[in-house]
C-alpha cells in the first residue's frame, strides 16, 4: 500500500516530522520508489517515512526528534552508491539531502568552496571552473551524486593519483550528530592543530556517525594543458614500472594512470559502438596515462621525451599520443565503457580492491591461479586506477555461456579473491565502501583490534545506534 | 636524588619493565635531564621511570604492563615540541622512541617509505633523496625531531602549501594502544574504504590515544628546479592578493608563500649577522615566495612573467629573484632567523594561529587594535606561512624596554589575540598543538559539542586515561 501524508500525520511518532518539514518536505506515494531502489536494482528497501529537509535546521530538528524517540535514520545523497549503504531496511526514516543544494561561496583567495550536502559533484565542478579554479574529484556518477554522499563514502575516481580522494579535498565539515546536535567543523583553515581531527570520522563513515550537512572543499589551480597517452605492453610489470619513471621525470605531472587488460579492451571493442584500438596490434595489457600542467611547462615535448625513454628501456613498444580533444575522448571512451562492456557478457563477480602498487603484477598472477581453482572456465577482466593501487577485478562467464553461468560460484570466487587480497596486505574495498554489501566480508577480514576500535568509536558517538544502523559494521546488538 | 637502576629493580611495579628492556633500555642518573627538560627551558618535568625500548615489541610489553598496573605513560620523540606535550608531570613513565631508528624500506614504485617512529625527519628526507625521491615535510627542528613525534603533533612547516601537513603525508600507521594491543594500520594503500580511517585519530593526537611505532610515508617526485622571490609591498592585502594569481598562473607551482612584516625584518637585520635586505628600500610587508617544478617547465621565464604582471597590477613594485643558491639561502636566512631575532628583544607573548587566508589582512588590523588596548606601547611582529593562513603573531616589549617588560601583561595579551582569532573563525594553534601549554585555552575556545566528542573518543580508546594524561584535554577526572 502506498504511503500518504495523512497516514504519517495520523502517527504520533511521525506527525511532528511532517510539522518540521511541511508537506513539501515529505516524499510519499510513487515518488518514494526511486529513493528506495538502488540504481542497478540490486537493493530494494523500505522506510517508515521519507523526508527531504530544505536546510540544516530542519534536518537537525528531525534528527533531534528521532533521537528522542529512538527512531533509526538512513541518510541518502544522490543514491548512486554501489554497496547499498543508502538503502534503508524498513525500520528507518530515510533523510534525503536532495533539497539542500546551495553553493554558499567560492573564494579564489582561500582556494575554497562552501557547499550544502545536496549539491551535485558536477555542480561543484562547474562552480569552481566559473571562478577559474578546479575541483578535481571526478567519478562516473558525477552528474547525480551529491557532495554529502561523496564525503560519506570518501569517493575516489580518476584524479586520485594527483589530487587524492575526497578525504584529501575536504577542509571543513558540518554534521548533525546522532543526538541532533550540530558539530561545527565548517572552517576553511589549512592548519588547525587543536585536538583530534574529527572530520575524518565522518569522511568515509557512510553516515553511521552523523549526517554531513555542509562542507568546505579545497580548490586547485586549473590545469591549462593535458597530454593523453595510450600504450600497449607485454606485461603488467612493464606498465607498473613506467609509473615512477613518468612521475619522476615529469616532476609529478601524471594525473591519471589506468591499466586495462586485453579482455576488457576486446569486450569494449565488441560491445561499445564507435570504439577502436589506437595501436597497430593487440597486447596483453594497456595503459591510459594522462599528464596535466599549467602554463610554462612544455608538456608535449616533455611527454614525448619520457615515452621515447620508456621505449628505449623496453617497457613499451607501441604508444599513441592523443593529438586533439576528439582522440583524447576516444582513448577515455575505451576506459569509461569497460563496465558496460562487461555487463554485455554478464559479470559473475565484481571486486573493487587495492594492493600496494608494486604488488599489482603479482596480485594479478596469484588471483588468476586462485580463480582457476574455483572456476576454471571463467574469464578474468582487470582494469582500474593502478596508479593508486586500485583494481576493479571482475570475473565473467566463459565465452558463449549464459550471463548467469557463474552465479552459483560467486561466493567461492569472492572468497578466493579476498583471500589473495589479504595475502598482499590489500583492501577489500578500495573506493566503493562497505555498506550492506561487504559488512560480513569486512567483519571477516578486518583485524579484530581495528574492528573493536571502530565499534568503540561508533558506540561513543552513536550509543543508541540510530545513524544508518546495519551498514558498515556488524554490531553485537545490531537490529 | 638521582634515580639508579637498582632503585627501579627494587620497585615491584617497575622491576618488570627493567626486565623487558634490559639495563641498556633504562635511562637513569644525569642522562635523564635532557629528556625531562623542554629545550627552551619552559617546562621541567619528572617521571617515575624513563625507558627507551629498542623495538615495537618491547614498547608493547611495557604498555601492557603499565595498563595492567594503571601506570600513566608520556610518549616522547625528539623532545622538540613547543607546547610541553612531551614533558611528564611526575607520575608517568616516560617512553622515548629514540632507539627505534630503522628505515625499513623505501619503495620507488609505491612512492613510499616505511620507518620506525624514532627515525629523525632529516634521516627520512635523506633516505628519500638517496632513492631520487622527495619527502617534503620541512621544519626548523628536522635534525632532531622524530617521525613519531611529527605524526603525533601533525607537524607543518614551509612546504605545507604544496604538499600538506604531516597528516597528508602518512599512508599507514602502526600504534600501540593504551591497553598494549597493536593497532596495525601499517599499509601502503592509497585507496582503502573499509570503515573509519582511524589513523587520523593518532595523527595530531599528541600521544593521548596511543604511541605511534611505525609509519608508511608518502614520497613525491623530486623537484628539479626552484625559483625564490623576495618582494616588498605596501600592505598585507597586496601580498595576499598575489597568492591566487601566482598559483593560478603557474598551475600550482608555488611551494612556499611566507609573509614577514617590517618589524621582523628590521630585528633580523639588527640581531642576525650576515643579513641584508635584498630590496632597494623598506616596506611595511615582505613576501618570500618559492616556486618549484620538474624538468620540462621553463620556470624562470614563467616566474618573471607572473611577477611582471603583479607589478603591472600594482601589487608590488620591488622584486628580487634569487639568481643562485647563495642568494636563495640569504633570502631564507631572513625568514628562518625571525624567532631568534625576536628573542634578542624579548618576546612578551607568542601566538601560533591561523585564519582563512583571505582574512589575514583584516586579522592583522583587528589584532593590532586589540593589542593597542591592552599593551599600548608593545611592538607587534607578524610573520608566517600565510599561504596556509598560518601566522606567528608575537608581541614584544617597547623599544629599549627590558626583555621581561610585558610578562605581567601576557595573559591579557593572549586573551585579546585569541578573542580576535575566534572572531575570524581561526585556530588558536595552527601547527604547534595544545600539549600542556594551551589546554585551558582550548577548553575555553573550542565548541562544547566538539569538546564532548573529543572526550568521548578519548574515553572510548583510553578509558583509564593512561596515555599522556593531562595533555591536550582537560578531562573531568583528570589527574
Amino acid at each position: 500500500m502506498t504511503q500518504q501524508i495523512s497516514d504519517l500525520q495520523a502517527d504520533p511518532a511521525l506527525a511532528p516530522i511532517v510539522q518540521i518539514v511541511g508537506e513539501k518536505g515529505v516524499i510519499v506515494g510513487d515518488d518514494q520508489t526511486p529513493l528506495l531502489t538502488e540504481w542497478r536494482q540490486r537493493w530494494h528497501g523500505s522506510a517508515v517515512m521519507i523526508v527531504a529537509p530544505q536546510n540544516r535546521d530542519e534536518l537537525c530538528a528531525i534528527v533531534k526528534h528521532c533521537a528522542a524517540k529512538k527512531i533509526a535514520i538512513t541518510p541518502q545523497g544522490g543514491n548512486t552508491g554501489l554497496v547499498g549503504g543508502q538503502i534503508p531496511y524498513g525500520h528507518e526514516i530515510l533523510i534525503s539531502t536532495k533539497r539542500m543544494r546551495t553553493i554558499e561561496s567560492v573564494s579564489v583567495i582561500d582556494n575554497t568552496m562552501t557547499v550544502e550536502a545536496g549539491v551535485t559533484l558536477q555542480e561543484a565542478q562547474s562552480a569552481a571552473l566559473e571562478a577559474d579554479r578546479f575541483f578535481p574529484l571526478s567519478i562516473g556518477s558525477e552528474g547525480s551524486c551529491q557532495i554529502g554522499g561523496a564525503i560519506s563514502t570518501n569517493a575516489g575516481g580518476v584524479n586520485v593519483l594527483r589530487y587524492g580522494n575526497m578525504r584529501d579535498l575536504v577542509l571543513g565539515l558540518e554534521a548533525v550528530l546522532p543526538n541532533g546536535e550540530i558539530w561545527n567543523g565548517l572552517h576553511s583553515l589549512r592548519k588547525n592543530n587543536t585536538g583530534y581531527d574529527l572530520k575524518h570520522l565522518f569522511i568515509g563513515g557512510e553516515g553511521t556517525l552523523g549526517i554531513v550537512t555542509r562542507a568546505v572543499l579545497k580548490l586547485f589551480a586549473r590545469p591549462h594543458q593535458t597530454e593523453t597517452v595510450f600504450i600497449g605492453a607485454a606485461s603488467a610489470d612493464a606498465i607498473i614500472a613506467l609509473l615512477p619513471r613518468l612521475q619522476g621525470g615529469s616532476g609529478g605531472l601524471v594525473s591519471s594512470f589506468e591499466l586495462i587488460d586485453e579482455m576488457c579492451i576486446n569486450l569494449v571493442l565488441r560491445h561499445i559502438p564507435n570504439t577502436r584500438l589506437p595501436l597497430a596490434q593487440t597486447y596483453p595489457f594497456y595503459g591510459l596515462i594522462e599528464f596535466s600542467a599549467g602554463h610554462g611547462t612544455h608538456l608535449k615535448p616533455l611527454v614525448e621525451t619520457l615515452l621515447a625513454g620508456a621505449i628505449d628501456q623496453g617497457l613499451t613498444s607501441d604508444v599513441a599520443v592523443a593529438s586533439n580533444e576528439t582522440q583524447r575522448d576516444d582513448f577515455w571512451r575505451l576506459r569509461h565503457h569497460v563496465s558496460q562492456a562487461l555487463n554485455g557478457e554478464g559479470v559473475g563477480a565484481r571486486h573493487d580492491v587495492s594492493v600496494p602498487i608494486s604488488a599489482i603484477p603479482q596480485f594479478l598472477q596469484t588471483a588468476a591461479r586462485a580463480i582457476q581453482q574455483v572456476a576454471p572456465a571463467a574469464r578474468i577482466a582487470a582494469f582500474g586506477h593502478v596508479g593508486d593501487g586500485n583494481i576493479h577485478y571482475d570475473i565473467i562467464p566463459p565465452e558463449g555461456a549464459s550471463k548467469t553461468a557463474l552465479d552459483d560460484q560467486r561466493p567461492a570466487i569472492e572468497a578466493a579473491v579476498y583471500d589473495v587480497i589479504a595475502q598482499f596486505g590489500g583492501s577489500i574495498s578500495a573506493e566503493h565502501g562497505i555498506g550492506t554489501h561487504k559488512k560480513e566480508i569486512l567483519a571477516k577480514h578486518k583485524d579484530s583490534v581495528e574492528l573493536a576500535m571502530m565499534h568503540a568509536v561508533k558506540t561513543a558517538i552513536d550509543p543508541h545506534n540510530i545513524m544508518n544502523p546495519g551498514k558498515m559494521l556488524v554490531l553485537p546488538n545490531q537490529r
